[in-house]
């Protein structure tokens, strides 16, 4: 009889081969290769990554902010892999919360119906 | 050839037949039926939400809500089967994060790389 975690090894080989996987990680040592594109995206992450942890933790972000992200925003657009790339990643991070949705289903329908008997 | 979502069907069913996930659903009913520990576990939960999201938005928790969780602690430890569901819900938790990151290994290993390039 397999168990779990054979199960899990088999779905990371799985979602290795998908189409999702095989581009991102084309897509990805493309951008890391291009030093110019990868500094941008590096910026562009670092402040997005700053604005969330501030969100997070309840800061006001500032007008300023807002305006300097939407910048870096509008200058990543411009470079075609890097907007390849993220709409990639965005591919595979919906492809894995579909995935973890279905494994995490029978748990939820656990406690959805303690859920509903309080209801 | 299979697909990551029938890889993940199969992967749930082995979860829902798992030791972890059997025991989880027996005390978790025999909890539910027993209005008494469930009203307390349902209290302690309560609390134990309010400060974690207090402590997430950065609030200051007062001397007397920590003394609150604590009493609220050892009441639930008193009862038995609210221990061993929340031990076992523990297993379980650890269970899936493990899957998890069997699952989500080959992306940690793209994202480390970039990680390593920059160190």
């Amino acid at each position: 009889m397999a168990n779990p975690f054979d199960k899990a090894q088999e779905l990371a080989q799985e979602l290795q081969e998908s189409e999702e996987f095989t581009n991102l990680k084309q897509l990805h040592e493309e951008v890391n290769n291009d030093e110019v594109a990868k500094k941008m995206l590096d910026n562009f992450r670092q402040l997005q990554m700053e604005l969330q942890q501030k969100q997070m933790q309840g800061e006001q972000i500032s007008e300023e902010e807002v305006q300097q992200a939407q910048k870096q925003f509008e200058v990543v657009q411009q470079h075609e892999q890097i907007m390849k790339l993220m709409e990639e990643e965005q591919k595979m991070s919906q492809l894995v919360s579909e995935i973890n949705k279905i494994i995490t289903e029978p748990l939820e329908a656990l406690y959805g119906v303690e859920e509903n008997q309080e209801g």
